[in-house]
């Protein structure tokens, strides 16, 4: 497998997080020669948040987490993951697997199943072999693990292991924030599944973490697209073990937060943006910035149309300054819209304004703008103070090879 | 350029409509070698309908079409057309090019210029030069051509020239339907824009014709799609000359026009469907069918998130029966179904039931059924009795190599 040409030069190096184990172990379910299970465990006074996806075929880890979430956020315990099997539309058996497995990992933990949450990636339809699973529990039970295995662990046709650490203060505390995160890799058999870990030493409790999660999610992970496919498994957790020793912290708009808020977003948009580099067959990473509407979410409307559009995103790949194609899909954003005040600049270079190309247009710096790896979009549409930000890779010939050229 | 491998064998033969005059003439705007433009015309008494894009971005013929139709639908004479320039995001100057063409051409035909509709394809965002189109209008005011030349001369980068015919009878009288229409092509440098002009010699007033146009539209050029992206220029007019000699019919409910419904049903479907076979890298041609949503138009926003996932395309150009990318697609379309209730089949084979794999499922057959050039795809949600039939096209290298290796 060759590694995307947009990884980072390195994993970074991520400290532990005080009040947090991790422990990898190698199932075999799918994957022989790696790692395939993760177990993250906290003690008690530990909160815990997740944001999950919105499908209707959500998989049967989704349903367990959130119920999980629901009956107990306070009392959560562990995260067990496993790589190869998403174990998504396999009906009531399905949430069996799920049970069946967190019971049998609890049991070695000294707690209920309901204290934890599971989330699974792979094959989507495929009955789940909690057997092969259950086999490693009395290793993940005893082992520990670095933050460069577990993010090996949880990998499926990822090209690199992703992830993202900082620190902030607290009331004058510092704390640490380090996550991993999985998504769409080259030669995938199947759809693109993201999973995201974040964990703090930081004391805050399941509220205000659920806030900060949901917020950071939309500015971050809700900020990407590879090819517009939502999966049946996408999951952020986000875990506080409270192991700091500043003092609580009860709501989300506490202004102690603040610092801690821009540093979650930071690791959060690194991850989600080596989601966008390890994107299938990716060449170029592509920033859109959307101004000048209504609201925010109109703005990210207009951004994910544009970020999604098959056309745009083969333009950038031919390195061809096709900017009528980005015209077009604001057009068929659905965000009623004045064409009259559209503005469009590549690279920085302002390419149209009111509804129509500059007279002076130059395409010249365009064009060698385009021939780089990173290309930056800007569309105005001067009907308000919204704007957004979102993040997405070219689509290229392997895009194409990975998914159809591969068999299954 | 290669013609589509799911091309038709040949052009139809389609005899002319009582009451219409075809005429093209070559500008030289953009193409060599061949005709660009197209002129239709109609005597008095003939009514016209149209549907034209939802885009923000709508260009400016189209917005000409809508105010001419809303100003005089009683009265339109004629539909301009030209290749290689779609006048779209051209601002007010693209305005006053449809005014200046309109004007020119009607002064010709001993009419006003808002009795004329126009249409365009081609480039987005560049200037339209009126003059070298005004070169052409004494041509196309004298000319006369038949039903293929019209095609021809309205394709940009499709490989086959699209056309279809019927006939049908109301209250008694036989009564022709003939239509064209031109999409997505390969080499294209930009996107796809779809233009489709079905003529009838029936005689049916404006209010009429436009019930049965939207109508008809919704199960044929509606249920289509190559790539998610909506043109800036898409147009569908409905011709009525009403040389026919049956007596007039006033309303779209009139059961004498239930032959003339199914015939105009079958036309449109035809042409939508010939846009899908000349789908930019098309290999294989797909019919989804979805049933058992609460309403039909739950099942088409299904229907098109099948239709429209990359990844759903890709396994099908892979010959790989990767079902549970249909299961994915369905879950993104946010229809709130129950995925318990969940069914999907391939080529008439049961893959799964009630949300889960088919205990006896064996892939062979359904791995058959790819290889072959046509792919059936069934889903059904078990919540009502909606149903939905959409048409698409695989996702492939070719279209890589047209979007992303050709450069404008």
């Amino acid at each position: 497998m060759t590694v995307s040409p947009l990884a980072p030069a390195s994993f970074p190096a991520i400290p532990a997080i005080a009040g947090l184990t991790l422990a990898t172990a190698a199932s075999g379910l799918k994957y022989t020669g790696r790692d395939d299970m993760l177990l993250m465990r906290v003690g008690e006074g530990a909160a815990m948040a997740g944001v999950f996806t919105r499908s209707d075929t959500a998989a049967a880890p989704v349903i367990w987490c959130r119920e999980a979430l629901a009956a107990g956020p306070d009392n959560l315990r562990a995260v067990l993951v496993n790589a190869g099997n998403a174990n998504a539309f396999t009906g009531s058996g399905g949430m069996d697997a799920v049970e069946e497995s967190c019971r049998g990992m609890a049991s070695r933990l000294g707690c209920d199943s309901r204290q934890l949450m599971m989330a699974s990636t792979g094959v989507i339809g495929e009955p789940l072999d909690v057997p092969v699973l259950a086999a490693q529990f009395d290793n993940l039970a005893n082992g520990t693990a670095d933050w460069q295995d577990a993010a090996r662990a949880i990998m499926t046709t990822d090209t690199f292991a992703k992830g993202a650490c900082t620190s902030a203060m607290i009331d004058g505390v510092p704390v640490g924030i380090a996550g991993i995160a999985k998504g769409s890799g080259m030669i995938a058999p199947d759809m693109a599944t993201m999973l995201g870990f974040i964990a703090t030493d930081a004391a805050v409790p399941h509220d205000v973490l659920a806030d900060l999660l949901t917020s950071a999610t939309q500015r971050s992970f809700n900020a990407i697209t590879v090819d517009s496919d939502t999966s049946t498994n996408d999951s952020v957790m986000l875990i506080a073990t409270g192991a700091a020793s500043h003092q609580p912290v009860s709501s989300a708009d506490d202004p102690r937060l603040d610092e801690f808020r821009a540093a979650l977003d930071a690791v959060m948009q690194d991850l989600a943006q080596q989601i966008v580099r390890d994107g299938e067959g990716a060449s170029k990473f592509i920033t859109i910035d959307v101004s000048g509407t209504a609201d925010d979410s109109t703005a990210h409307r207009i951004g994910m149309a544009i970020a999604n559009s098959p056309l745009v995103k083969t333009a950038i790949a031919g390195e061809d300054a096709n900017w009528g194609r980005i015209v077009m899909a604001v057009g068929k954003a659905g965000a009623a819209i004045d064409q009259s005040r559209i503005g469009v600049a590549i690279g920085g270079i302002r390419i149209a304004a009111d509804g129509a190309r500059v007279e002076d247009y130059d395409e010249a710096p365009v064009a060698a703008h385009m021939k780089g790896q990173m290309i930056d979009i800007g569309v105005s549409v001067g009907a308000g103070v919204g704007t957004a930000r979102v993040w997405t890779c070219d689509l290229t010939h392997g895009y194409i090879s990975i998914n159809a050229d591969y068999r299954s």
